[in-house]
């Protein structure tokens, strides 16, 4: 088969896979298309393409010729409705967020995965582009916190006296948080966790962090390693708690998200306000809707002397080593598609390829997108 | 007497000292007259500096009251000019470079100290503030290293492959280029750093980092800790060093200055044109003309996708601490200034009061500055 790489649109600066995967197709018997200068913005000449034995083509061509398409961001709908219906499509579209593109895809027939729909089980680790992406925010959120706070992170005994450590709360301890974690503990700061599920605990205090606890969460073993809904009470006890350490916060970082649903406000109005002129919040939530009450996506604002940086894709704002690991996770997910001869085998016995495979010939596969809105499609 | 803190010029955020610093000249006896909103870029309202038992004042007032003046940045000419002669003027006003300054301010018969030119000994590391910025500047300058380049720092060892770490290499082992290799090194990054002075060696390796060496330097123990002027022969071996090592590395952080002089060119175009895109420089030496060749003050260029990004300036984007820093080394140096009432003493015995004053009645003090130009002063 023909796997076809697309260039990006927009502002990304990722691409889907590096020169380094198109070796490893091409060793698996599969031609790769590689869209011209589809890679420049990840530093990926068309010539190191070629030397890896991929051929470089117009858009035209890919579109055409390709039998699977890659890409990482959603496709506009007039990019899908030039797809011919017996393609197969895999970016990272979020289907929960997009049930014109799911409706779209499932009118012209058109097989479709979803990277953000790996199931998230072990075998699955490998091609995870949701942990592997929120690696790279979690590292660029503390960056960007340290290179945009007026103070020092570490602490410094000097001739001229001592400068105290930052310190940084950090809201969510999944991924991207317990990254954040670590490497605000590494640039010095003293730092402090706060997640409903009390299971994070103890990952959060072995990367030196402290832990705030808030008595009586609601867990759910069963979402997949997502924090849940939780009651009112608890609620307003978790903002007494966030408020009172984010006034003594330099930075916080933002990463709690819930699947499908607007991310959880944890950073109301009020708190922001309590909080000390010249501080930081990054918000990785911020394109469904952020964790702080004032976030706005893409975009800085200022709110009585304390920053807010709405930016949910740093990943594209580190273009090769997150182009690295979406590669990989790509190639690993590829793997699973591609028989010995390098022709298609989709194999939906195959949990992994069952999870993420969105639609095919007209219907929903993945349970999760079928259960939100899959009975209210109407094609 | 009365000490005048005056607001900086420019797109300068630091302030002199911060409120904290107020309280103790207070206590000292001395009123503090500080401009109105002096404080709001490094985030010190009016508020705290009259907690402090500071007086916010006009700046007409805190120029023609204060007995001693007070700024980080060095003056324009129309406010030297403005000033009496009976006035004491204090900032960091780079004699060496200020030819002109110098000379107004002796045809005015003000007594006038600069803070870099605080002798280097131990009793003066206190108040060293080419030291206290310079731990800024090597902080900052691998932050945006960091946040600037496409990869990791650290190296990560994921479900999804191996992250190799970046390598950065550091130009100049003075104050910034130590701290810069600290900073890198908790961030993860393999660091490798040069310097003609071998006596840094241990020092670097201690930090984790390897010491590239070139054979033959000329070495001058009298220069003060600065590094001296090199043979061209040396300078040939040391250029084919540094080139070979820059075009391994992910960043290079500049940090190479010779006091008076023009910084020393170490990376030219050649092998900012044998780097990887995508890589960065940092050229801390930027305001003296830069480490590399192709560096603009003040401005981020590319050449052959490498970003090069000329920052002399860092302490003024971390303006809290910065100021925090520098206020110390100021307090420090003014209880050398202060009698137990309050009043001024000027006691040039002192090595480090003659040392860091420039001017004084019409003649030049400093002996560094009139060695430079001194004689050359017509008044």
């Amino acid at each position: 088969m023909i796997v076809g790489l697309l260039k990006e649109s927009g502002n990304e600066q990722r691409i889907a896979f590096l020169p380094e995967i198109a070796a490893r197709l091409v060793q698996q018997k599969v031609r790769v298309f590689v869209e011209k200068d589809a890679g420049l913005t990840a530093f990926q000449s068309n010539q190191l393409y070629e030397e890896a034995g991929a051929e470089i083509v117009s858009r035209e061509e890919v579109l055409t010729k390709s039998d699977l398409l890659v890409q990482i961001g959603e496709p506009s709908p007039e990019l899908v409705e030039q797809l011919g219906s017996d393609k197969i499509w895999l970016s990272q579209y979020n289907p929960l967020w997009n049930k014109n593109l799911v409706t779209q895809f499932l009118q012209k027939g058109i097989t479709s995965f979803s990277m953000d729909s790996i199931p998230r089980t072990s075998r699955a680790q490998a091609m995870d582009v949701l942990s592997s992406m929120a690696t790279v925010s979690g590292y660029k959120a503390v960056l960007e916190g340290a290179s945009q706070l007026p103070n020092f992170f570490p602490m410094f005994m000097t001739a001229a006296g001592t400068i105290r450590p930052a310190t940084v709360l950090v809201l969510g301890a999944g991924v991207a948080g317990l990254q954040a974690i670590a490497i605000a503990r590494k640039l010095g700061a003293q730092v402090q966790a706060f997640d409903v599920r009390s299971a994070v605990k103890e990952e959060v205090m072995s990367l030196g962090a402290r832990f705030v606890e808030v008595e009586g969460a609601k867990e759910d073993a069963a979402a997949g390693g997502y924090a849940v809904e939780q009651t009112e009470e608890f609620k307003q006890k978790q903002q007494q708690a966030i408020n009172d350490h984010a006034a003594k916060a330099d930075v916080v970082i933002c990463t709690a998200q819930i699947p499908g649903r607007k991310a959880p406000v944890l950073l109301p109005k009020e708190a922001v306000e309590r909080m000390k002129p010249g501080s930081v919040i990054v918000d990785l939530a911020a394109s469904s809707g952020g964790n702080c009450e004032l976030t706005q996506d893409n975009e800085t604002v200022v709110h009585h002397g304390v920053k807010i940086i709405g930016q949910s894709n740093y990943p594209s704002l580190m273009p090769v080593d997150a182009s690295k690991m979406y590669g990989k996770n790509v190639f690993n997910f590829l793997e699973l598609l591609i028989a010995d001869d390098g022709s298609l085998n989709l194999n939906f016995e195959d949990d992994i390829v069952a999870g993420t495979c969105i639609t095919h010939q007209g219907e929903v596969l993945n349970s999760r997108v079928k259960s939100l809105f899959g009975e209210l499609i109407d094609i």
